[in-house]
């Protein structure tokens, strides 16, 4: 049976991108060696390395505009304290709109004055903080694009002169946005890019080398730079794959074009949990998540029919994170819409047999 | 065309877990979903992610003696770091036996006193240190049990009563040793493991909780102990395919029986290095590593002829590293002693051309 594969992250990854790769863990390039038992200083490696960067790049519009990208390891856990060791001097400002943006606040709280600029955490994280103040004399201003388990995202962003970083774990690739106002752009792979195990950082150069402690180094974005991103053996199979996700998104004509796709899944499956009174939507409507949508059955008596006819359909990976609880259908870039549609169906099924 | 890999890392795995690796990137276990777009924290990944920290504790025989095993992130090079932050209060000792060492000594120096007991620098590291002494008021002492550069193996390690932290990246699960002795014992996978992207960790927990510093989340080895090794989401295909090279080796009759393979491997290629005329082997006898073999030959004008002769036969990945130069056979666990018998047949075909 077709598995519709709603997962939060690790996520759904285009069918061709496994097959690809599943094929270069047995015979890389018909080299008659596997993808990962060669070195990565190979030029085999080396070229995978340098198509990744620059499709990242050149999907985000960002070349020649001096950004840099990286493959490091380590998740957005540990940007969270990477950006605080290569930026934070005095002080900088957070946007707490959830539980990751919290983490970020706590880890960086550890080497100096961090000020939250605006929190939703009174309301369990449903909205986006707005009408906030960034002081010019901050080093850097921090938010969350996409708050995956609360199923909220920004719309826009604070103009501003400070840099702004930007935590894309959950929406990188998944919409058009003018990157270059960012100065740092950081994510995990395991939503729209490729398997668990590598992150990507995005770095305007020339906000680094500005404080003034030592940086150790694999925490220096400045040393993974100059080291072409292999300061160290890195992650060669999620790489690998995230290559093989981004050359797959090119194809389809980039960001723009699975834009339009990613708003006519979301549109649908927010339209099922408005229309159909025996669901509820989680997150204020105009905060809601083109990934992520949150949503709760308004009976809780029809929880056990519900997930039984969701399993019946092959539908997976829908539970709600347990500080929201309910439901939570993700809908990244590889996901089609016929899955979206499966869901809905489901929903509405149960809306005619209640 | 059979191929020969001898490459120092990442490097040869065994065929079996390669094709199972390959199977689950498609579709795990007949789940209808692949490997990679599952989360997490579903019951199958769960279940890997304890299968392969049980199968590191028992093989190595530290089951049931305070130990725990985790799959961090990073590389051995975000463990130089960790080490300190986790264990450095006010000073350490550290053996100098190669360049990896020497990056962990650099690392570490940025928390606290640090002091090299013994170095073999001057040598270009052709030997281990030999008759250092550790202070009792040591923190810790750190070591390198193989130098993957240039082909040294620590063949005893020192009697202390100070915690032993060894980086056994490139020979772990390769011999016999009372692994008992060590306090913290750390191991990027792709050598004798499993594919690059996991860093092994195998910790006495009660050698933790003794510094004053405050460690961030993602550098405290207590936290990720506390989470079971899931404090963020972790590197899944590596994780999973490093239990599956683990298990291949418990059904091989576990460490002592793969190590009888890797002496006769490794007494197969020095044999040749030593009576073959056109040879000379870099490492002193004495120290001579089971994984590396470093090799020169003696007439560099023969250079030529012999790497042509090497790529006729399938063998690759015996470049010597640039600070050594010459010549390096990485025998690793995986690597059948056929490999070696080639790549021993091309150097005594060399001589009977020459």
């Amino acid at each position: 049976m077709k598995k519709h594969n709603f997962s939060a992250g690790p996520s759904i990854l285009p069918q061709e991108v496994l097959l690809k790769a599943s094929e270069a863990v047995v015979d890389y390039n018909n080299s008659g060696l596997s993808l990962i038992e060669i070195s990565h200083r190979s030029k085999d490696f080396v070229d995978i390395m340098e198509n990744a960067r620059a499709l990242v790049l050149e999907l985000l519009g960002l070349e020649g505009k001096g950004y840099k990208a990286l493959f490091l390891q380590g998740g957005a856990s540990t940007q969270f304290l990477m950006v605080a060791l290569n930026l934070l001097e005095t002080r900088a400002g957070y946007l707490n709109s959830g539980s990751w943006a919290a983490k970020a606040i706590k880890e960086a709280k550890l080497y100096d004055d961090v000020y939250e600029v605006g929190s939703s955490k009174d309301a369990n994280y449903n909205y986006i903080p707005k009408g906030y103040e960034i002081p010019e004399d901050y080093d850097y201003f921090h938010c969350t694009s996409n708050n995956t388990i609360f199923g909220t995202q920004m719309k826009s962003f604070p103009k501003t002169n400070v840099p702004m970083v930007c935590d894309m774990s959950s929406d990188i690739f998944s919409r058009t946005l003018d990157f270059s106002q960012f100065g740092l752009i950081y994510a995990g792979a395991q939503k729209n890019m490729g398997p668990a195990g590598t992150t990507l950082v995005v770095v305007k150069e020339d906000i680094l080398g500005k404080v003034s402690r030592k940086i150790p180094s694999m925490m220096d974005y400045q040393v993974h730079i100059d080291k072409g991103s292999m300061y160290n053996t890195p992650p060669v199979f999620p790489i690998y794959t995230s290559m093989l996700t981004l050359e797959w998104l090119k194809n389809k004509g980039g960001i723009a074009a699975i834009e339009k796709e990613n708003e006519k899944k979301a549109s649908l499956m927010y339209s099922e949990i408005d229309l159909n009174p025996l669901f509820k939507g989680f997150a204020v409507k105009e905060d809601r998540s083109f990934m992520n949508a949150t949503f709760n059955l308004t009976n809780d008596n029809l929880k056990d029919t519900f997930e039984t006819m969701l399993k019946e359909a092959g539908i997976s990976g829908v539970n709600g994170h347990r500080s929201v609880g309910g439901y939570r259908a993700s809908m990244y870039n590889a996901m089609p819409i016929e899955s979206v549609k499966a869901l809905v169906e489901v929903m509405s099924e149960l809306e005619s047999k209640a």
